[in-house]
């Protein structure tokens, strides 16, 4: 394969201003390899980090944005064996320090030196140029190779899928046979509401807002699909499970999404919180603790939970491709960021194919 | 539903001999239902309870055997209201005493008062009357409803599979896109290859000698069966997963079963042990430490999976119906026992209905 | 032991309202016992319950609070064998329906069944007569064995420490090493920071308001005690801990406790919530969300973690004693309650000895 | 702090032929530190690898052995900022690769990639110079801080206390007012023992041969010790635990302490291997398979457990300067390894300062 001296990028100029730029393609090191990009989705993360950039995150005019993406091995650093030039490969986000004791101990999505690269933590589209260019370098631990049935564009939401299955795994992740609620019809919540069946949850509803996507849930078969414009979740939940559900997943970030989801579970019962609420939320604390109930929070696609993803993918066990409302070039992408923001035209997850 | 004063009941007379009798139908007492028995499955332990009665069993001449069974709820004692008459169930063996520190725990199929009936313990077929009989009182706890699409047979398998259902969570119960090698074509066999593969395992081996059921398990989608008469099972999972497998299952109760169980999980991997071996074992426990290696073991359908089993069944993803190789009425179960001893006629289960 | 006909005890007569009536000394059933009251002590759920009774609470006029108490079997129902007439034992609270999936799976102070008597639920002092009595009748799974050197006193506050053992149970309860904050001065907060020494904590800070308490934590050698009316305990703690404390115990049900409690755990730490907050709780669930953090919930003393209280207690690992300001005859229940109302005089537990 | 060019180092010029030779000192990489070395301890698996050389562990002629090891930070590399020059330290053995499934997860100890040191991987005196040396290299993650209180002689047995806890962490962690048997009066053992008393266990009983280590474990406050010469641990067991012990840690590396610690736990019991059987062991699998047991291994002081020793040791907890029985200096290895070897002389650890 061969590899250009240069490349285009979309760069992060200014607040909130991108621009498709004309930039070296990196070199991979030991434990590197370069991913040719085939595919990167947009997440709200991406449109948060150009609003306001985060810890570690490189200076305008050099941070490349975009973390879900997929490719091909373009070349590979020294040591690397994993892989070989021309394997096709989805990614994860997070490379932690590897020394603090949240990676040591397997949890590197949290890793205590978030944004110190000189440490070895790296984080691609985040603290490490990502996944809107031509290429980018990853970290060999952060790549999992896919198989010829799984297609670049799905593969790039093999992060998404990789931070709910987290987020199961976290509350247990031994659900057959239990009732579950999602909250929220966002591609998290429709994630996890397909998650849910896989492992054999019982019944599983999904209570949202949005007409569109809640006609994607339906046709993902969720047992049942609740419009929280005319109905409210709770009652309609204690009356059909008159002891609340074993989970309720919170995947809409908003403070009624989280309220209900405190309400929901049965005694014993379970909340994951996959939605990050902006700032203060109001809870019913009395009837949570007074219910024994847990709660759950994730941060990234942890513990190889990317690889789960992909075998499900592999397997034919979970569908992606209805999550793709849309699909822009690289040349494209402010265009793509825009669909996403106002979440109009029925959007769910937007690609950008560089 | 009208109740008769007596009925038949398959009654264990002396030492492995069992004779169709007319006895009283029982009277269910507080928190209590009374069964008409639709279908009642033989299992090893019914065998091996004939020919030596475990602690607490019913004096011969009393004892009713069989432990899974499903019907109709023909009478309810004082204080249910979980189940009405007509109401179809399944059941699971194991009313622990409620006493001991394991009932307290929730493990009620280790009871520390097995067998002590005053004291509350009870396990229907073992130690008070089973279900190879036209009736058969079961505590509610015991009780689990089944809706109309799952059929008499297939529910007596019930407590086939919570056991392995059991098992399964025991060891963690997450095992999306792990690989799984079940050692065993058995019941307890077939159901967990079908249980790794609902669960979302990545890959699921299968290592048996029948041909019979062999045939069954590559009809259920198992992703390899591989037939040990001819293959060697450890150097066949080592080229294939070069570090081993994630978890073993042990489902032959055989001693080259479970040393090869032992051997094949990779570091850090896990053994689950389904089969129950005979006596002593003699096993590579130096590789095994080394390896950081983990091993569980079940007994009975604890934790309630029971009602996880149903679900199961119930949403259609388990398929429990190519288990069942013969059929037999109450009158002849001697014929019965005689199949499931044998194991000859391509027989897997074998089912009673009275 | 001779048992009289009547006994003295503390009835609730109405709304607030305790009188000492003579009733009939209560007779124990199968797999029950009589207790001869040594110690009760006073409980918040004790006021509350006299304020606002609770779901399956006797009526007016028929209920005897008190739901921590130690005392001496008087007499065993059938088939107890466990203890014997003479006994010294100490309580826990809840006895589940038994038959529940939250019961049959060890969470029996959740149990579903609640104040449902007919179906075996009973929780002394709530939903059944209590400690604040001459005698009381209990469950013999309530009930545990104490050994000469553990004083009557000292054992009726074995559901406290039981609850606080259930709650690091709870949050997996292994914690040799790790950072502790307790945030509450209260008996849950001081045994909250035993616990945590006791468990191998590395560091444990106390936080609260009243100076007496703080002295008392103070002489249990807990680290480092913090007032937190001139000090801020979250930038505290930060100073000390820049990434946070791996586990925050929140016992003063208070929000601004709860506020605290959820800033200062580090990424993937954990909040145990001891105190019940009355209502609504303004959280950040942003950064708690973003810091992959954990909630979990108590409700009773849960898993026998009374067995556990009481060995502690026998082997002098834990100081109970400090814990008792004051002490009554069952005549001056009145005062009693009153001292633990008012918070006044320096109390921490009041204890009726009846 | 000046570092010379050369130092003293015991290298394995052939097989089970130590030579103190005079070799460069190291000069530590990115993110990692230099160690001037005050003590290591010799462990079994020294004289193993002297006999037989391990995976990945360096020629003959160049390999420096010993992981159990203490001393003062000489020199930091680059991106090192955890700790500086002058620090007292304790170290950890394991720097696994970073990036195998393994590792990747929190299972340093288990990486697969072990003795790839291309990859990554390192383990001190295995497939890395070690201690038994004037100066030896660490990566950064590998070492802790050990305050002055500690001496350098127990810090050297950091390693051994942090593989023993991480043991308990395995099997749960939470053993408080649980019954605990250990079999083996070794370093492990003895180590055990005390860490089941400080977390809680009721009772903890210790079974061995030798008379002088089972009098310093009776100086240790062991609440019984068992000469398995004249006495029958299980027996005696059955008989104060009639439903046998919540775990049982076997140490001796023995076959009949293995077997023993399979027979002795209550149903739903534990075992914890920490003793690595040299091959085959006959196991009576049927007791336990219907017992409900469960058994776990151990690799190395894994999951940061060398932080909690070090806690422990800080705070007074535990007890190790019992277990150091002999000191030698550098040029005296060959004695050091002979008492070790022949374990007489009243041994446990033997310690080299270099």
């Amino acid at each position: 394969m061969k590899i250009p001296g240069t490349m285009r990028a979309a760069v992060l100029t200014a607040r909130n201003e991108i621009q498709i730029k004309q930039v070296n393609v990196p070199v991979p090191g030991p434990g590197e390899v370069l991913l040719k990009v085939a595919a990167c989705a947009v997440c709200s993360t991406d449109i948060s980090l150009m609003d306001k950039p985060g810890p570690g995150q490189p200076d305008f005019g050099e941070f490349i944005p975009g973390h879900e993406y997929s490719g091909t091995i373009a070349a590979v650093g020294e040591a690397v064996d994993e892989v070989k030039i021309g394997d096709r490969v989805a990614v994860e986000v997070h490379y932690g320090c590897g020394r603090c004791l949240n990676c040591r101990n397997g949890n590197y999505t949290s890793c205590l030196n978030w944004g110190e690269t000189e440490k070895g933590h790296r984080a691609n589209g985040m603290t490490a140029p990502g996944g809107f260019a031509e290429y980018v370098v990853n970290h060999i631990s952060t790549v999992y190779k896919i198989p010829d049935n799984v297609g670049f564009d799905e593969a790039s939401l093999i992060t998404n899928l990789g931070c709910v299955l987290y987020g199961f795994e976290l509350t247990g992740g031994y659900i057959v046979g239990d009732t579950v609620a999602v909250i929220g019809e966002g591609p998290l919540g429709l994630l996890s509401a397909q998650v849910a069946k896989i492992l054999g949850a019982d019944t599983v509803w999904l209570a949202g807002l949005d007409d569109y996507r809640m006609g994607i849930a339906k046709e993902l078969g969720i047992d049942r699909i609740i419009d929280v414009k005319p109905e409210d979740i709770v009652s309609l939940l204690k009356k059909s499970f008159n002891t609340g559900v074993d989970l309720a997943v919170e995947a809409s970030g908003s403070e009624p999404g989280m309220a209900a989801a405190f309400r929901i579970p049965k005694w014993t019962g379970k909340v994951l919180l996959l939605g990050i609420p902006s700032g203060e939320v109001s809870l019913d604390m009395h009837e949570f603790a007074r219910g024994n109930k847990y709660l759950y929070t994730v941060r990234g696609e942890g513990r190889t939970n990317c690889r789960r993803a992909v075998s499900l993918l592999k397997n034919g066990r979970i569908n992606l491709k209805s999550l793709i409302s849309h699909k822009f070039g690289l040349g494209d992408i402010e265009k793509a960021l825009t669909v996403h923001k106002t979440n109009g035209n029925n959007s769910i997850k937007v690609i950008v194919n560089p």
